[in-house]
């Protein structure tokens, strides 16, 4: 794989090829520095290594290589769990979560963004704005969702840049709500129909049910390794196995965290952990960590923990609930679709207390020692909602960590102290 | 009036009247140095001198007694022009607005709501907790709305300190979303008749959509009168008629706006203005600006210019549409109620190109020279549409400038400078 030449593919994605060159060698500096001087990693991780490796290259290349033999219709690209992958599937579209993770052409983005916006959103708009992202470039169609304040404000702005499809979220759980999501759920269905040519059929989205199904019961099956203790994997490298989950063929990658899942049960049984017995357990919740964003979780494990969980939407909300397979015609199965998806608990969600039951359980059953809450800078949600958060942990007798971060590298000195003094703490 | 002594009613409010003293004390200042300063006032606008006079005291005595005597049910708080006030008169109820225009208690603020949030939000959670709102203490009943994502959340905190209820307010303009909120206008007024015990009737429902109704066109009226040249109010007369809106009696004011529309219509025929003919004109438009925060208008006007409309929560968005008075039964109103509120073209919508709209036309329609669109600190949403609105101004020709700002006085020299030359360019 090495040996091809991928520039005369981003070159006819119309991407900037020099600058790109620039992305990709920082991002596997990143790489090395964050996952490759970890000790004792699983030997089943190396598919995650080959993933990072092809992540703007082979990968890219698969996908338009699907297109072009036919087995794929259209790329559909997204930036959020609310948009259901099985819909673009059942059309024989690809599902691609689209690159927002690092600071990029922020000179350009602001000046159709205001400075003070958050880095996850600046970055997508970045990545468009200075065409790095094969993702971006090659989508055919980008959904994007009425969640936050900023996302849906700045897709006003995205929408000039490529073909957009926005989903109306709501932001009650209430039976209204769910009806005015089941709505926009078949609204998305017809906008894939009418993008990819394709009829969307009961067979068809079955298998794309079932499929997803089959990742997320991987992505379980490692989680519940995560308990044990010594911990089995790292926090990164289960990180990684999420955010993959957004760009990897689905099937392979299934395969690929079974094995994972396979190595992780042996080890458990063996008593052989990532880092030694005793050491501190950390649960992470908070906004969604996209690539190549790992530098939180690098600082929490480089200090001496390890991350046991992630409640976030890189995390265990991607992959704890499945979709309901008994629904028969495709209108059942959509509904079945819009009810599991309504039923993440994001902090667009007023009131969104079963978060807390969420982040509770899970640092319960994960065995974990602290609980590290982090809020991109400028995300009103979850910086408003880290206050409820506190007060549950403190109910709960668990120690708890508020962190307002961003993409630079700014903060990591302040960052390690804090987390350093909270892990000797806990 | 200023014989009678409030303490003793402050006091069964529960309030800090020790603190509330000095924020009277504060808000008089600000009041003679923003308004009792201006020269060539129309006599009229006595009457708001006696709305500012009274504010704390001889309304809140006023309310306090009408509910005593029966003549009113329940006062009900609100912060948003999507809590339509006629469902709430129409049961006898007290509509206000709450204070949230002044820091307050921030200190205490900041342990549930995070440092980096708008100082409206923070305003009236710092009035609560520190007591001073005799608005809020006096309230039966808060009606939030999920608006922003600050809003909303904060919301969650706010109920902790008093009853509410919450409309879900849509971010789409729909025919779904439509729907959606018809049915949040319903289930205000199920909240409205529990709290009340009164049956809203058709009557009383027809009878409260004329009331504001007229009080809307006696706004028009005074708005139309500003289009000449001199204008014949300044913009902060004109802002505090609307903020006074919220709080004073309805039929009251109707009056006195009209007798100052009368004086204004005398003074264009005339040729009479509060500033001299030929006086640089600015169009306001962005966040709302509730009691006290006099600050920006106070700066363009001390600076030379002349406000000469106000494209906001506390301008024209509240009076510019009628209620349509066409509806027979109670339902049918409540429809009129609803399409008529859903129509406000606030920054939560996306797209909004509906303000970007209003603006243009207000600022032809005024004779405006420039537009100032200022937004909050730290409010995502009127922030990222200043950009749309910076290339709606730009591709009608008329000069533009943003503003961001918090209600403290800390950029007061920062701001006049750039007000200064904005004045002197346009």
């Amino acid at each position: 794989m090495a040996e091809v030449d991928y520039h005369p593919m981003w070159e006819s994605l119309g991407m900037d090829v020099e600058a790109h060159d620039g992305l990709l060698a920082a991002v596997g500096q990143m790489f090395q520095d964050s996952f490759l001087v970890q000790e004792n990693r699983p030997a089943s991780t190396d598919y995650l290594d080959s993933v990072v490796a092809n992540i703007h290259s082979g990968r890219i290349q698969e996908m338009l290589d699907q297109k072009e033999a036919g087995t794929a219709t259209k790329i559909v690209g997204s930036f959020c769990l609310y948009v259901p992958e099985e819909v673009i599937m059942a059309a024989r579209g690809i599902s691609v979560g689209l690159c927002s993770g690092a600071d990029w052409a922020t000179d350009k983005v602001e000046k159709h963004i205001p400075h003070n916006t958050c880095p996850l959103i600046k970055s997508f708009n970045g990545f468009k704005l200075g065409r790095v992202c094969p993702y971006i470039e090659s989508s055919d169609l980008v959904v994007g969702e009425n969640t936050c304040d900023g996302k849906k404000k700045a897709y006003e702005f995205f929408g000039t840049q490529k073909p957009m499809h926005i989903m109306d979220v709501p932001n009650v759980k209430t039976d209204t709500a769910l009806a005015s999501y089941r709505e926009q759920v078949r609204l998305l269905a017809q906008r894939v129909e009418q993008e990819t040519g394709v009829k969307i059929t009961e067979e068809g989205l079955r298998a794309a049910i079932r499929l997803v199904n089959e990742k997320r019961r991987a992505l379980q099956r490692l989680s519940a390794t995560r308990a044990a203790d010594p911990a089995p994997i790292s926090g990164l490298d289960c990180l990684l196995t999420v955010q993959a989950a957004f760009m990897d063929d689905p099937v392979r990658l299934t395969a690929a965290i079974n094995a994972m899942a396979d190595e992780c049960e042996r080890r458990v049984r063996d008593g052989v952990g990532v880092a030694p017995k005793g050491t501190k357990r950390v649960l992470y919740t908070g906004t969604p960590m996209p690539v190549p964003f790992w530098k939180l979780f690098t600082l929490i494990e480089q200090a001496g923990a390890v991350v046991v969980g992630e409640e976030c939407c890189t995390g265990s909300r991607y992959y704890k609930d499945l979709v309901d397979e008994s629904g028969e015609t495709v209108d059942e199965m959509l509904d079945r679709i819009a009810e599991r998806y309504y039923d993440i608990n994001c902090a667009i969600f007023t009131p969104n207390e079963g978060r807390m039951k969420d982040v509770i359980g899970m640092a319960k059953n994960l065995h974990a020692d602290g609980i590290v809450d982090c809020s991109l800078q400028f995300c009103t949600l979850y910086d408003m909602e880290s206050f409820t958060m506190r007060k549950a942990a403190e109910e709960a007798g668990i120690p708890y960590m508020h962190i307002s971060t961003d993409y630079s590298n700014e903060d990591t000195g302040q960052l390690t102290t804090r987390i350093q003094a909270f892990i000797e703490m806990i």
